[in-house]
């Protein structure tokens, strides 16, 4: 294979060079964009069952065929956000939250993580003992250990202070069957607070809202509220945190899925004023702004009511809302009807809105 | 915790500053640097049973009290290897392998990988699509799935063309305690083949040789060497591959976790005669130079013979050879008898001897 080792001169294109060619900043948004490189180049290669089935964590099963079959979740995410520190959390926090909710939104409970760490040179180690001490209150709050661990480091210039990746699984619960793929017509759709607080969290902490907005990072583990609503028996069948692209872009993900239509009406999304405001000043939408302690619960209308009162209860949960109802036709699109009693279309993010949000 | 924010101001120091105040390449080599890095400031806030066994996997246990129990091995590690092709393989080859190679060392069968992909902006899709299609190649050979992935992008100048990290589990063989604490007085000390390949493969790669040398790297999924080695029932106490700092900080950390002298002997060591030129060359002890395709083995004497017919037999084991055996004071040590008849200490790799070399 030594024939392969000239090319390493080109790794990198100059730019700018359209997306069909070179990776660019949208690749990363969560949006379109990063679907399509998905599907054309990751899936491709990577192809099985578990990882086509889509959801934020794989579902595999250990000795499926003896009497110690056990189902797990697992599921990664590197996290690279700038800057590492931002009102409400930080880089260790998300990093540790991140993992432990993909591996919850299967219904699974999280177990062990590992984190593997990418040091620039020249980071502070008083910068990276902060960091340390988040992911351990994180940790510990979540209910995980991290079992296994990796530190490199890259030159000055080569990196952006520390990125992380963690990695973790969890046992799914017995019985449970939950995913995007879940999705019935009739069921209602619920999520358990504001939303776009983490986006602009982070934007503010780069300056670029250009005041000072109060608004704090919703980052959180959502294992423990996840856990009340199954041990209370509700009817779950869709739980999905929507990060980056936000929860149009989720919404979009289990509509395709499920094969159905999903409706929320625009008048019950929590919005905090602040980030309402920051929105309309910068021209965003909040549908499409990253949320990290968020999720949206997908039950049986039956159990619609009852959801909704333990996710109040839950200090991540106060907010909560009942933001729309699970239609048949036409399947895999999502509409909102608006405050002025029009209906639109929501669509996938599809360029970049803000990139390095996690 | 918005009080945090100004901070980001500082998260990279100017260089240079000394290794306690910030990340220096040193931290990264595998060597005394890093060990101390880990032990000083994430063992503290990471410590458990699992992690503190410092294996090369973390050993866990699902449904521990239950009849469905079962024992898996953990592991992590990110990629960040410049250049991303080098004579032999590439990051997408080693990012399966190092996962695969990691797991196995427990005595566990390698099942499921994550990957998670850190992209800078302006990366070629074409060098992407060869790298995916490197690790699709080496996770096949392997017998592993990809279960999960997540893929970022970063702007340019704040990566290298690309990182990878990969996490993976496996199934402990059941019977089996294999791990760096388990070597015996009288056990006999194997290596899988010749050692320095990989480091100045990719040293070559960079054009630090000066000369071509014709070195290939070894990188290699080992989890079938391993299999075979315990299907015939070898009673085999330690499996560790020696990557960063090489055979000879290998060597330490098993000495130090099993509390006894490893005594090698030079004239056994197998090494490349390219290899031993190179190093002569360069001032390299080829006994800190990383391999990613090499297992050291330390059996029972009874089944040393076995377990190296065995060995000889794989591909990835045709030069494996005898190298030393097991004493019991001064524990922790490492001796090494050289070719002119003296003894030695060999040490664990003190600073930073090739950085980025996986």
């Amino acid at each position: 294979m030594s024939n392969e080792y000239p090319e390493i001169q080109g790794a990198v294109c100059p730019l700018p060079l359209s997306h069909d060619q070179a990776i660019v900043l949208g690749h990363g948004s969560g949006g379109k964009l990063m679907h399509d490189l998905i599907s054309r180049h990751f899936l491709p290669h990577f192809s099985n069952s578990i990882l086509d089935a889509g959801n934020d964590a794989g579902r595999v099963e250990i000795n499926p065929l003896s009497s110690t079959s056990v189902k797990l979740a697992v599921s990664t995410d590197s996290h690279v956000v700038s800057p590492l520190f931002f009102p409400g959390g930080d880089i260790g926090r998300l990093a540790i939250c991140g993992t432990v909710n993909d591996v919850a939104m299967l219904g699974a409970e999280p177990l062990y993580l590992t984190a593997g760490f990418i040091l620039e040179e020249g980071l502070s180690i008083h910068t990276l003992e902060r960091v340390l001490q988040s992911m351990e209150t994180a940790a510990a709050e979540a209910g995980v250990q991290i079992v296994a661990g990796d530190t490199k480091v890259v030159q000055k210039g080569k990196a952006d202070g520390l990125y992380i990746n963690t990695a973790g699984f969890g046992l799914v619960r017995p019985g449970w069957q939950i995913g995007g793929e879940a999705a019935r017509q009739g069921d209602v759709i619920l999520i358990s607070g504001s939303i776009g607080d983490h986006g602009l969290a982070v934007l503010e902490a780069r300056g670029e809202l250009g005041f000072s907005s109060g608004i704090t990072s919703d980052v959180a583990p959502l294992n423990h509220l996840i856990a009340e609503l199954l041990q209370a028996g509700c009817e779950v069948h869709v739980l999905r945190d929507p990060t980056r692209g936000g929860v149009a872009t989720t919404l979009n993900e289990i509509a395709q899925q499920s094969g159905v239509l999903l409706q929320i009406n625009e008048n019950q999304l929590p919005i905090n004023p602040a980030v309402a405001a920051a929105c309309e000043m910068l021209g965003f939408d909040p549908l499409y702004v990253a949320n990290e302690g968020k999720i949206l619960v997908i039950v049986a209308a039956k159990d619609a009511g009852k959801a909704l009162k333990l996710m109040q209860q839950n200090p991540y949960g106060q907010n909560a809302a009942i933001i729309g109802e699970v239609l048949a036709s036409p399947g895999g699109r999502v509409l909102m009807k608006t405050v002025i009693g029009t209906t639109r279309v929501v669509d996938v993010l599809s360029g970049e809105l803000l990139p390095r949000i996690c």
